[in-house]
Parts: C-alpha cells; sequence; structure tokens
C-alpha cells in the first residue's frame, strides 16, 4: 500500500477475504458483506464523527449498533439513508459485535469493553482508560500499525493532541532521529464536548451583549472552579497531577513515548484550552539527532510523508490553521524552521482536526488496519 | 525604594527636587508643578491607555499635549476633568515638551521623534522604530532601569510580549542563572490595534449569526493575506523574515537579549494570535545554570519580584488567566513546573494586559523612572 493511498484514507483491497468488496473509483463499496459495527457514546461530540467517517469511507458494515447512556437512548440517528435507533449500551449489547468504537469516557469503557471483547468484539477505545496499560496497544495506523498484531481484545486510540503530534514527528524521527520535544498547545473545546462547544457559543453571545458570564463546564467539568473560556485562554485542560502538570500533559508525554516505541524521549507538553470550537493547534519544538539538517530537508520528509499535508511558504502566508484544517482528515503542518542557537532544533506548527484525525478517524483508520493487516475479518 | 512599592506601581517622594510633591496616601499628588507631557498617537489603543494610566497614577503633569494623525486631530479626551482637544502631531508641537510619550507607528517615530529631541524633549517611544539601536536603551524598570542613563533623547519600550516575559525571567536570572528560553504566545488582538478588535467582535458576532466574514486586518494589515481571527489561532504577527521567523518573534529574541544583557542568551519564540482582546499569555520553557533548583525556590523568588505576582497553586486551580489580568498592572505568573526530564528546566505561564505593562504602563513607568533617577527634572 503506497503511502498516497494511506494520506487520502482508503484502504485497498488487497487480500482474498476482501472478495466481497468491489473497487470503484478509489472508494471501496460493500456489497454483502461486512463487519457488526458498534458505536458507544453514539450522539457525543466524537461519536457523531465515527458515524459521519465510517459513512464517508465506506467502511465494511454488515450491521451498525448505536449505543449510548439511558439518557441518550431512543435518539434517532442517519446511516446512509437509514435510521437507527440509538439503544442503551449494556453488557449484552455486544454480542455478535464485530468491532466496537468506544467514546463514551473512560468509565463506560472500563465497565463495558471487557464485556465487549468477551462478547468476541474487538475494542477501539477513544477514552484514557487502557492506554497506558502495557497489555494494550496504543495505535496511530501512520505510526505503529504493526502493534495492533499484539493487541487481547481492546486497542487504545490516543489523545486528540498527541495523535496530530506524532503523525508529524514519527517521519522525522525515521529520516533524522529525535532526541527532544517540547510542546505548547492551542486546544479547540470541541475535545470537552458538545456542552462546552454550546458553552463557548453562549458565553461569547452573552460577552458581546454585555451580559455576565456564568460557566460552568471548562476547564474541567468535575473540578472545582470553572472559568470563561469566551476571549480568554485557560492553561489546564483534564485535572491536575501531583508534580504540576496536569492528565492532559502526562497524556501527551507518556502517549508519545508509547506510540512511538522511545521510553528515553524527552517530551515536556503545556495544553491550554482557547475560544476555537474545532481543530488543536500546536507550537512544537523539537531536536533531531542527525547534524546540519536543514529546513528544506524536514519539509520534503513531511511532503511525502502518509497523513502529513506540508502547509508551509512564509512568502505566501501558508501555513496551517483551524479554520481550515476542521472538517479534513490530514495533519496540517508548516512554519518549519531552524533553531537560532540549536543546530539540530527547530520548531514546527500542527494543526489537525481534534474530531476526526484527533478521535474518530483515527479510530476508524485503526479498524481499517485490523482489517488490513488481516488481524480481524469475517 | 521597597519592592513592594515598586509592585503596586507609585513613585515616592524620596529626592528634594520633586519636593513639589505630596505624599498622601501611597499617591503621590502634584501641587503646583510638574512636567509638560505629550503624547503622541493619543486615539490609539495604546495612546488611550497612556493618558488613562497617567492619571491613575497622579503622574506629575503640569500640561499634557495630546497629538496624533491630522485624521482624529479635533477629538477631545478627558483627563482629570478637563477637556483636552487632540492636535496633529508637527515638528513644532514638541516646543517645551519635557516628555514625549509615542505610539503612533514606527514611521512617526521616525520622523517625529529626532524633532522632540532636537527641542529639548525625551522622548520614549512604544514602537520597534529605535529598539534595536544600540544608541537608544531598551527599558523595562523593573530590569534595567539603570540603562536610562545612558539615554541619547530617545527611549524605546519593548514590545509587549517581551515586556512582561522578561519581567518574569529578570529575577530567575539573577538567582539561579539563565541558560535559554523556549517561548509560545497566546497574544491578544489589542496588540494590533482598536481596528483589529472591532475586527474580532464583528467576525465574532458574524459567525454566531452564520453569516460569511470577511477578514481585512489580521494577521497583518499591510501583508497580502488576511485570516479569520474568530474562533482561530493564527500563527503570524507581524511580517515574516527570511529565516522563517516572523518579525515579533524576532522582537522577542533580540530584544530580551538586550533588555537582559545577554547576547548569547538562547531565545526563540513562536507567537500566534488567538481570540482574546486584552491580555497576552506566554507558556515560557527556561533552563537555568544552578542545579538542582525546585520549584518552590522559583515561587519563592518570583513571589518577592518587582513587577510580578505569583498565582500558583494548581490544588486550587489558581493560575493566571487572560480575562483576569486585563485592566491590572502586574505580570501574573503561575503553573511553574519543573521539566521531567531536565534538572535546569522549568515551564511557566506568563501572563499580563499588553495595553498596560505591554505598553502604556511601562512606558510611564520609564517616565517615573527618569524622574526618581533624577535623569529628568524641573
Amino acid at each position: 500500500m503506497s503511502n498516497e493511498n494511506k494520506r487520502i484514507g482508503f484502504i485497498c483491497p488487497i487480500s482474498s477475504f476482501l472478495k466481497s468488496f468491489i473497487y470503484v473509483e478509489g472508494v471501496l463499496t460493500l456489497t454483502n458483506s461486512g463487519f457488526h459495527v458498534a458505536v458507544v457514546g453514539a450522539t457525543g461530540a466524537v461519536g457523531t464523527q465515527m458515524i459521519k467517517v465510517l459513512e464517508a469511507r465506506n467502511f465494511p458494515i454488515e450491521k451498525l449498533t448505536l449505543l449510548s447512556s439511558s439518557r441518550s437512548a431512543g435518539k434517532k440517528i442517519q446511516y446512509k439513508g437509514e435510521t437507527i435507533v440509538v439503544e442503551e449500551a449494556k453488557p449484552e449489547s455486544f454480542e455478535g459485535v464485530d468491532i466496537a468504537l468506544f467514546s463514551a469516557g473512560g468509565s463506560i469503557s472500563k465497565q463495558l469493553a471487557p464485556e465487549a471483547v468477551k462478547r468476541g468484539a474487538i475494542v477501539i477505545d477513544n477514552t484514557s482508560a487502557y492506554r497506558m496499560d502495557p497489555e494494550v496497544p496504543l495505535v496511530v495506523p501512520e505510526v505503529n500499525a504493526e502493534d495492533l498484531n499484539n493487541h487481547k481484545g481492546i486497542i487504545a486510540n490516543p489523545n486528540c493532541s498527541t495523535i496530530q503530534m506524532v503523525v508529524a514527528l514519527e517521519p522525522i524521527r525515521q529520516k533524522l532521529g529525535l532526541n527532544r520535544v517540547i510542546v505548547s498547545t492551542y486546544q479547540a473545546v470541541s475535545g470537552a464536548g458538545f456542552q462546552a462547544v454550546e458553552e463557548l457559543n453562549r458565553q461569547t453571545k452573552d460577552i458581546l451583549e454585555g451580559k455576565e458570564v456564568k460557566p460552568e463546564i471548562l476547564p474541567v467539568k468535575a473540578d472545582k472552579k470553572h472559568y470563561q473560556i469566551a476571549f480568554n485562554a485557560i492553561p489546564q485542560i483534564d485535572l491536575f497531577q501531583d508534580n504540576g502538570f496536569t492528565f492532559e500533559e502526562m497524556k501527551m508525554i507518556n502517549e508519545t513515548k508509547k506510540i512511538m516505541h522511545l521510553p528515553e524521549l524527552k517530551v515536556s507538553a503545556t495544553c491550554v484550552r482557547i475560544p476555537v470550537a474545532t481543530g488543536h493547534s500546536e507550537s512544537v519544538y523539537f531536536e533531531v539527532e542527525k547534524e546540519n539538517v536543514d529546513v528544506a530537508e524536514i519539509q520534503n520528509i513531511l511532503a511525502s510523508s502518509p497523513g502529513v499535508v506540508l502547509e508551509d511558504n512564509p512568502n505566501e502566508q501558508i501555513y496551517p490553521l483551524a479554520t481550515t484544517a476542521a472538517g479534513k482528515e490530514g495533519v496540517f503542518v508548516g512554519r518549519i524552521r531552524k533553531d537560532l542557537d540549536e543546530d539540530k532544533g527547530f520548531h514546527m506548527w500542527v494543526v489537525s482536526d481534534n474530531l476526526l484525525k484527533g478521535a474518530a478517524l483515527n479510530s476508524v483508520q485503526i479498524a481499517e488496519s485490523l482489517i488490513e493487516q488481516r488481524i480481524v475479518s469475517k
């Protein structure tokens, strides 16, 4: 499978077990067979995108089961012109399911993912529940698809801010080595769910109308204090840990090491929420191992890397932006420049849709990779 | 003069030449004497704040001349209950002026600052026109007030994003040494002027109403392309240089070295505009020279440093925010934590009102320091 194919994101009819698909104009079309797929958290910000991504990429689905909390059960969702009623997620919901995509919060995953596995499903979990479990592969297909072979039923989808960074860093590591990463993030509100986006919109409107705002959700719904996100930058995503870093920052640090198989890599992160609905941006400083690398070499590497779209022409003011990345599949990289003091140091600006490559798309790509590598089959 | 006094920002009646002031409840009160002060760019975002700061700090003013372009001349501005009519700035406007505060753009400063100096005024210039001129002191009073003694008529006020960073870094450098700085900024739109704030508000309203936006000002009015700032993050402030850094980034790099007298300091910057009206935030990574420093030591240093307000208690979700810093004089520092890999590396979050300490307040503090050091007197 060529990088080009990987980049535009379809799976090729490479194996006999896929003979039930026919390949028409670059799209895999399901004919009369496919997988029973379940989406857990189907009404949430990520779940909604998962369903859209499955449809847009024509994922081989024979049956689609949409699951949620009892509160959202009964809602109706369209998929390929058919109406599917969302059901309450229970252990028995996973009977007959081949692939279960979870994005309903860590506690739901901890409770129901083992139940799904017990019933024969492979779970692709988009929460942090299992990410650092040594028994669970943590996968970004462009980086470590081969880790899927070690799965024991559950595969973890990394944190949104981690995924886009490692997609950009991995091809650089392969060619130039990688010693160090320091990242500061500019994260979108949709990473905290639909309610947080509503809060951003409501606060923004209230401020423009001269009204007082009453923050209730961000930075962390379950935390003690809430702060205005409209026209602000909040340096807290998820709860604080004893070392002064937030859990989001520790996710970026630990997940990057695990995905890239670099336990000794020096990684630091500062994670900040800003008033953007969709699209995480990241200011990434990194040091390579090789000496005397120039910017053009890094641009060339990234221009031909799977999943990466190079947008880097300062003379024409071309650089990635959240507004242009939103709704797109790629990881957009630009503003690549050499540090003025460190020969091995470089800076770049990495942007991606946090609900797509940062969550739903990566989960579906994991499922596609499972099929492509014949780890799952009908 | 104690640090405490410096922090809350008034000047003390320390010398006989100040005998015309009387000290009442911590405020210097002008009785019957003072300086002839001119504000150039009096109707702009920074100029407006300069006038407010002069009034709030009861700066010793005998006469206040407000100057602008011909377009804004004729506007009326209140100062201490009196109405002052703004006049067009011309060379002869500076006759009899003691201190001229410039904030009307680099070309106006280049044209008129020498005219003001020729007529006996000391110019405090808030543009980038003279900042890197070796003959011109570039001053943040908490850091290098002594440099004012070398002035030859013009004193430069540093870039907003530089000022707040060096106020936080200098006390650390004094006690622990400083080897390296990597900063990513989250900069407010008011740094680009009133028009840019109007653009942010207009775009935000249009998007909430489902209308299309037509960017016209940001990221740089004079540049070729303009991008949406509402619900976005733009990694361009000022024009691009040949090395791939923007001029704003080079200002932070070069000005930091000049103000701190550390020409060999390793400094890198990524400057990003976010949809915040007022208050720049900065994610600052720095490496000290001393080994085995802990976070408490840095917190203790900053807690007693002039101009710094420590807001750092993760357990209580206390950290600086643009919304709480706006309108205040301090440089707020929090989220101080030790790097997990580098013993000498630390991270912090630095926030300040970009129009106050980042511009108007620092200019007025320079003027106060000139009086305090008897560099200017009546």
